[in-house]
């Protein structure tokens, strides 16, 4: 059977030399060798979150990594701000909930971002604020935050921004450190071109402090007890040595090519994929888009759910449809990490033909 | 450069047709496909825990999957007895302290396991129990603790007993139904011969009304949600779809050879491991040994670590040394899963010469 074409917003396809080293004997964390390989993917990890903060790396999915960073940032009844754009962001708004913490969330219309000055008033009417927490490119509406313009207004005060940068990372513009952005979380299998189960989280020390602080319980997620290790090249619990190793190659990669440069391959990728969909009348969903995918309305009649099933059983093509209130409303093309532009023509060609045939069919 | 032969308790070598699964494409999780492999891999891992439980898999772990049993059934100020046997078993006392549970620790010397005897009294002193935690085999002192005898005794009370069988599953003699074990946890990279990155937890019927009832806070671990996806041979989250694809087949070579065949050779191996430091006139550690690694104390005069370096420096053979209170004391030779007779004979030969070189140093 032929290879399907990944265009899913994650996982996304693994460049072949990536992908071998995942299959190489397995080695002992506790050695020199791990160490180095620590080390070597800790160097590749800050200049693709563009920090001189730690990067830690956990053996988990992203909502690990998300669920990390509440519990060492967040205590009970402590006040956060949610700038929701999306299913996404309102993951946030479940992680805090659940932690018992009291959240402010700022909703905006599905397709939109939170705009600076919505948040800018609420932070205002909320002095009290320990954290401000976002997405930088929600996948569920395919939009992008304004988390540039949401670190401007955050640094100014004693709340630190928290930055979901799981698709976005390594596709769409992100500079932690000149952006003010005090904690960023990624994972391992969209922009990052590996195989899911690596969480990561970077921390600065504005937001260490509150991690000295927090008062929920953790011990696996303790960020205190992951730093002390830290300085041996060391993980406190086993690593997913294979992944890490793997993932380094594409890291090594970005690094190579240069993360601006990615970021600017993204950009026509994407605007390949918009062109390509006005020539078809499909309008695109969101009214502040992201890079790292297009987000197309299905046409009045259609069942989004039923177009995408239809590509991957003729076409072998795996497109995504819409989530939660999207549902059946949308088809979303990913054009991040490692996703060609000839496989993205294809998937936007056999998107054609079949709106065209299930048109005909109506 | 040669391949480093692992004689460490994990992670532990891996059988190349498992290692080749690694580097396949990246399928998505969203297909029929992913649904297929979770549940036959769904049936692999109950046979191997020996349950018709639901065995729950997490990107994770082992510690997280240890985290997620607290979180998940265990309340603040719930009192939580640990049968403690060494470093892992402490591991439960401060994964509970952590979750703020009134904790009662039962603690044999370091070498020795918790007799039922022990436990039942505790618990008769204690009839508020709400679960007992213990660990199969603790790597640290080389012990098996009595987990069917605990087993017998918990299950006359309205107590659970949540067994850490991370090193022990695959390799030590292990029942969840027959023997009464209402929570098992494991990993990938020990007796289930893959990379790490995976953890297991199995909840039966019993352990499940603690599940609904914990008030610790959780999201990511929240079995509620993992259960619900479970219906649909799904995760919550992205899982660590090539650790699964991977650790699969190992499982599949544990029901083919069938799991007594497997306890037995391990048996047998560590019969081996035995004598052959017997006749090197070395004291076994534990009194109360396990069969997936066996610890030999360091003679008088002589650095445990040292010679661990030495042997990897010398042999490329690597064993593991003391952990906390045994650091330098001891040396450890693990014969789980896929490690070979004839490694384990290469290894202890290795010791033999560096025992003997370091004693003609001295």
């Amino acid at each position: 059977m032929n290879q399907q074409i990944l265009l899913t917003p994650g996982p996304t396809p693994i460049p072949p030399e990536t992908l071998k080293m995942e299959s190489l004997p397995i080695i002992h964390h506790r050695t020199r060798e791990f160490a180095e390989l620590f080390r070597e993917s800790q160097e590749n990890l800050q200049y693709v979150f563009q920090t001189k903060a730690k990067v830690f790396v956990l053996a988990s999915s992203g909502t690990g990594a998300m669920e990390c960073a509440v519990a060492n940032l967040i205590s009970p009844k402590d006040k956060a701000i949610v700038a929701a754009c999306g299913a996404f962001g309102e993951r946030w708004v479940k992680i805090l909930t659940a932690f018992g913490a009291n959240v402010v969330a700022i909703r905006s219309e599905w397709g939109s971002a939170v705009k600076p000055s919505e948040l800018e008033k609420v932070l205002n009417e909320n002095p009290d604020t320990k954290a401000v927490f976002s997405t930088h490119t929600d996948t569920s509406t395919a939009i992008a935050c304004d988390i540039k313009g949401y670190g401007a207004l955050v640094s100014k005060t004693n709340a630190i921004l928290v930055v979901d940068a799981i698709s976005g990372l390594g596709g769409q513009e992100l500079y932690m450190d000149n952006w003010n952005l005090d904690v960023v979380i990624s994972a391992s299998q969209k922009g990052l071109m590996a195989a899911p189960g690596l969480g990561f989280i970077a921390v600065n020390p504005k937001a260490w402090k509150l991690v000295l602080d927090s008062k929920s319980p953790r011990f696996y997620w303790d960020l205190r007890t992951v730093e002390k290790a830290f300085h041996d090249g060391q993980t406190p619990f086993t690593p997913a040595i294979s992944l890490l190793r793997s993932i380094n190659v594409s890291l090594k990669a970005i690094r190579k090519k240069g993360i601006q440069t990615i970021w600017e391959e993204t950009k026509e990728l994407a605007n390949f994929t918009k062109e390509y969909g006005k020539s078809l009348s499909l309008k695109i969903f969101p009214k502040d888009p992201c890079e790292v995918l297009t987000s197309f309305i299905v046409p009045e009649g259609l069942d989004g759910e039923k177009i995408v099933q239809t590509i991957v059983d003729k076409y072998n093509i795996s497109l995504a449809g819409g989530q939660e209130k999207l549902k059946g409303k949308v088809v979303r093309v990913a054009h991040m990490g490692f996703i060609q532009k000839a496989d993205i023509e294809k998937g936007m060609k056999a998107l054609a033909e079949t709106l065209a045939a299930s048109a005909v069919a109506k």
